[in-house]
Order: structure tokens, then C-alpha cells, then sequence
């Protein structure tokens, strides 16, 4: 049995339909996630999960993502869910006025845990930081972050399509190949 | 005994040197302080002090700091560190330009751990965002901080000027005081 450590439905909702169509039941485990402060979302994942194993003793899974802009040497990453709680997407493009490089990228670690190992996956979107706070779904910093290849902001796509290509998916496509494996082998 | 967990031999001196004036011997604890992601002080110097005392088995203490700006929602608060090493004061007040409510205030949270308790001590100084990044120490947002009654920065002020109304020394004097009749009685 495999269990993702989160108190939000819809993201164990989300997580469990990708999880289904790899014909992997998923279980949610409704408890606290300890989050470090650390400069790295591997850090912060790695320690969520030793945490949830050594507490509930249930092969674990554990997400942590965030927004890193070049510019602002890796700013909000970690961070990203308290910057955007404080200063927001207005916060940001004040930070970002008159910077020409607007380089960005989503990132998500997920990090699993059992009786034998830790293993880290990720997964990775690049874009740019848009000019303006643009319309949709105000979901995390969603509004601000045009992937590439689009001429979109993340929160103007439908959930399908940003699902499709999201930092999150390819995180969990990158950890269903390997437990995959450990199941079957 | 009553050890600091820090890494930091300049903090441990600093603070060494308030304890000699009560009398109290101060040892050094080098050790990584885990630090969580919360929205408080508080919860970040408890739980690295319940986390330090367990592991070591050591009556200690930990403290933890950070600048609250009200016009910002409390930004950058717990993640003072991260925020200064990323943005820096010159994002702070790329932030708060055109802002009239310029009002903050510097806190220090202290945790003492021993067998028995928790017990937590703060210490706070108010005073408002500078419009300019100051000259001196470029401590933290020393240099963009004018505390109360003043019309310098912290930055602008001698060591021992801050220090004699710093937020880290009054959270101290708050845990000495404390501490004395624990040790007394």
C-alpha cells in the first residue's frame, strides 16, 4: 500500500488519477507535513518523508514545490506558499520591474520513503515571468508564469492542459517509473 | 549547565557575555538547528529546541528572528535569512516604494528546553522601513530599519547601542530573568 501524506483532498484527488491510470492504488494519509526551512525543495521533501515513515510506519509519498526566478536568485522557492500568502503576484512583478531577464521555472520534489530507502524525483517547468498579473484560476503564482512554448500564463490554460505539462506531473510520471518497478520486480 | 545551539561563535559571545553579566555560565552547542517552515517564531524556535533537547539530552536554548512589515502582511517574518540572501533590502523596498505605512518591527523568539518544559521569551523592537538602503554594517535589514525614538538605522548605531535595545537582548533579559529564579529556587 502507498500512501501520499497530504490534508487536501483535491490534491490526493489529482495525485490519485494519475496514479490510477498506472493501475496504482493510492491511499491518503491525512497528517501534518513537518517542512524545514532549507534552501532546497530536496531537503524540505526528504525530511517530510523520514518524518511521515517514522511515525506511521507506511510506505510514504511526499510533494513540495516551488517558483524559482533567475533574476532573484532563486526567489520564492521554497518560500514560494508564504510569499505568495504576504506579497503576492503584485509582490513579485514589483520585484520584477524593469528586469529584463525573466527567466523562470516550477520545480516539485517528491520524495518516498520506506522501510529500506529514501528516493528522490523531480520534475521541472521552465517559462517567464509575465508582465502583468494575468486572468484564471489565482492558484499559487499560476497567474504570473507563462511555460514555454505557450504564450499563456498557467492559470489561463485549462487544469487538463496544465496538468499535461505540469512540474507536479512530470515529478509524479518520474516517481510511478520507478515504484513501478519496485512493485513488479 | 545551559548550552546555545549555535554554529555562530560571534552570537555565542554576544549572548555569553549577557548571561556572565547575571552570573550564569553559557556554553556552546554547535549543532544544526532545525528549522521548520511556520508562520511563527514561536513554532520555529519550539520545535528546534524540543528537537535540539532530545537529541542532545541538554537543558538549552534557541533563539530565532526575523522583521515583520505590516504593510507587507508580515513579509519577510520567519524567513528573514532566505529573504535578505535572495532579494535584499533593495527588494524590500522595491516592495514598499510609494507604501506610507512604513511600520515594522524586529522579534526574537527565545525556546529554553530542559526535562521538565518549554518555556519561549520575546523580545520585539518597533520602528519603521527606511526610504534608502543606510550605510553601516550590512547586518540582515539592519540597514533599512530605523527602530523608535531614533533617527538612524540599526545599522548606523554602535554595537553596543544595538545591542542595548536590540530585540535579541530583550528576549535574553525576558529569559534570564526566568532563568535566575529557576536555577535560584
Amino acid at each position: 500500500m502507498l500512501y501520499l501524506l497530504t490534508k487536501n483532498r483535491n490534491k490526493y484527488e489529482e495525485i490519485a488519477e494519475l496514479c490510477k491510470a498506472s493501475n496504482l492504488e493510492l491511499l491518503m494519509l491525512p497528517d501534518d507535513k513537518i517542512e524545514l526551512q532549507a534552501d532546497t525543495l530536496e531537503e524540505v521533501a526528504r525530511y517530510a518523508a523520514e518524518q511521515a515513515y517514522s511515525k506511521h510506519n507506511k510506505p510514504v509519498i511526499v510533494d513540495d514545490s516551488g517558483l524559482f526566478i533567475d533574476a532573484l536568485n532563486g526567489f520564492p522557492g521554497v518560500y514560494t506558499s508564504y510569499v505568495k500568502k504576504t506579497i503576492d503576484s503584485k509582490g513579485i512583478l514589483r520585484l520584477m520591474d524593469g528586469v529584463s531577464n525573466r527567466a523562470a521555472y516550477f520545480k516539485t520534489v517528491i520524495a518516498y520513503a520506506d522501510s529500506d530507502r529514501i528516493e528522490l524525483f523531480e520534475g521541472i517547468v521552465r517559462g517567464m515571468i509575465a508582465d502583468s498579473v494575468h486572468s484564471g484560476r489565482d492558484f499559487g503564482f499560476d497567474n504570473i508564469f507563462i511555460p514555454e512554448g505557450y504564450n499563456k500564463t498557467f492559470s489561463e490554460l485549462s487544469i487538463e492542459e496544465k496538468n499535461s505539462i505540469s512540474h507536479r506531473a512530470r515529478a509524479f510520471n518520474s516517481f510511478l517509473s520507478f515504484y513501478k518497478g519496485l512493485v513488479y520486480k
